[in-house]
């Protein structure tokens, strides 16, 4: 885990090397004078008229269908931190590569010179009509939910917040695919969430709708129990699941817990903290790009799984994994929502990728293109149903 | 100019067959756990850091320098009217085409939800960091002018309203190449234009700039002039122009001029009208895709030159000629608006690839690529003085 890598030197040489890794690209050559038009002025009158007709007929003879906007204000770029919405655009323009290698997916970057909740709102309803999805990223917790879900309520369109929702159903593939490994019973498990932003709370709602039932979150004042008054309408819902109301950090929560997931900050748990756990912990740290606890100490104490964003490290989770297929089949059956039965379905589809899960291969790699196939083709089979 | 012809369904279906017309393209190849890593998560951390210190960077890093996005509110779509945004689609993504196969640059198609200009206003200002200029298109006069000069003082990047400024310039051109034809002199010709909408006052406004000291316009109410109390801060500014102060029609208005400028109506204008020019008058008649003469009438009472937006007509006109070349060298050079000096080198540059210009020839091609370096050497050639 050593970060005095040459790995951010070779990022900056790669991104200037491919600084148009993300271009629009023309796929109609116009050469003469009656390609012009049939094609431009005067006739792409005839397109426009059938749209006002009926902007259904915008599928037909647009790229709308196809088009997803992925949108984000900078306040909380990577593991990073509220650097601007500027410097948040090298992430937005990768997650555009993204989908379209692995989801054919025409993604448009739009970083928003505000970070006002409302004002994101009216930008992202206004920009709205070009697009079949809109993909939010990077923007802060709590404002992400209002935002997310304000967004939601307005639009006809599915409004995905990958932070919150492609982290969700990667753990939850994870943790379905961990608990084939054992004797455990989901209902049964003892989850500690450190970390109650954006990943977080996402993560806790999802892994409650699969059948969670014990969730021990912490924050930077330590677990989330009934005798806090300081939480937001997000966190207090979240308070019931800490079933025998441990208070005290987050060295407390994790005595005798089956699941530590962090979303949280570097080096935080240590070799004895895992020790602590009940046996068979699954070890899960995503912190990015230092996690919460190292593969050699979570495994020296005993646990069985371990996960990080860390492609150095086994078991390399990867939101990749979820938002490709997923967006694809959202803009094939042109959803206008995307449920939690979808993201179960994902994550589902995403586990069953690995025929008999081993404690060293727990998840799949991005690059098995099965893995989008198989996660489109499980929420298209939800969809028929 | 039989309207019954098979183009409108020629174009319905070349746009279903080129559906993907516009597409994002993704240049780097991802193939490995190592290049996920360099390129997107954790790495991608490098570039965003660099833009976070210095958004200077952003030109290295990401592909903002090359990008521009074409905005529109359906207010005014090529001569339909107010027909709505999601039906002004089709004339962005052909926007962004053009921009691509005659610039190099990398346009974003984007129709926005509302037709109140401080809400348009309030949109491209929170979706300008991602670009290098904002390109409007397809918005109705008055607001047009209104939304471009707040958006120009708001932001330090170029606002160019094609509709306006594209087609002043290509009128320009036309015109200079039309002078070449007689011993006429640009300050002694009395101009007419018909339409006081986007297209005719940002003509009016360039012409001056050129040396023209005559212009007679006209609207829906006849002649501008200073006995008028209904008209706007923008026609008003006009009335000085009408130097003689000639009130009544457009039939009234062309008696001895020199030229007439249509960006209004079909058929509104006949040969008898033609006749009461001056000898060699100049006729521009470019409402789409019906203009306001035809050229057989035109030249059968003593046109000198003639054009159309329209293919199947001499001298086909198009903004086509202009805004490539001056949106490529903006983002080349970095310009923060395009000012009425990179207009008039434009309209020169274009004006002077015709070497030899002759009435069936006074405007080039725009499939004659010399016309777009052109006109980025020209604006080049400006911005070094």
């Amino acid at each position: 885990m050593d970060l005095a890598t040459d790995y951010p030197k070779r990022s900056l040489e790669a991104h200037i090397a491919y600084k148009w890794k993300v271009a629009i690209s023309s796929k109609v050559p116009l050469t003469t004078k009656d390609d012009l038009s049939v094609f431009y002025s005067p006739w792409v009158a005839a397109p426009c008229l059938e749209i006002a007709k009926d902007p259904e007929n915008a599928y037909a003879y647009t790229r709308k269908g196809n088009s997803v906007a992925v949108i984000s204000d900078g306040s909380a770029v990577l593991g990073l931190g509220n650097i601007g919405w500027l410097a948040g655009l090298p992430v937005m323009e990768w997650k555009a590569v993204l989908m379209k290698q692995f989801g054919g997916i025409d993604a448009i970057p739009l970083v928003l010179s505000t970070q006002n909740p409302d004002e994101i709102i009216l930008t992202v309803l206004a920009v709205a009509p070009t697009f079949w999805a809109i993909n939010l990223e990077d923007i802060a917790a709590p404002a992400c939910f209002y935002i997310e879900e304000e967004l939601q309520k307005q639009l006809s369109i599915p409004v995905f917040h990958d932070d919150q929702h492609g982290t969700a159903i990667v753990v939850l593939a994870w943790l379905l695919n961990s608990l084939r490994l054992t004797d455990k019973d989901i209902a049964s498990l003892k989850v500690v969430i450190s970390g109650a932003w954006a990943a977080g709370i996402a993560t806790a709602k999802l892994l409650i709708q699969a059948g969670v039932t014990h969730i021990i979150m912490t924050d930077s004042k330590w677990t989330i129990h009934s005798g806090r008054t300081d939480l937001n309408a997000y966190k207090t819902k979240l308070v019931p699941y800490n079933t025998t109301n441990i208070t005290g950090t987050l060295q407390d929560a994790l005595i005798w817990a089956d699941v530590f997931i962090g979303v949280s900050q570097p080096n935080i748990v240590t070799s004895a903290d895992i020790s602590t756990m009940n046996k068979n912990a699954f070890v899960f740290a995503l912190s990015n790009p230092v996690p919460e606890i190292t593969y050699e100490a979570a495994m020296a104490w005993g646990a069985l799984v371990y996960a990080s964003w860390r492609s150095d490290s086994i078991n390399q989770i990867n939101n990749l994994l979820a938002f490709p297929g997923l967006l694809r089949w959202a803009l094939d059956a042109r959803l206008t929502r995307i449920t939690d039965a979808h993201k179960y379905a994902a994550a589902q589809a995403i586990a069953w990728c690995i025929s008999h899960p081993t404690p060293e291969n727990v998840i799949p790699s991005p690059f098995d293109l099965q893995v989008h196939e198989r996660v489109a083709d499980a929420v298209r089979w939800l969809w028929n149903i």
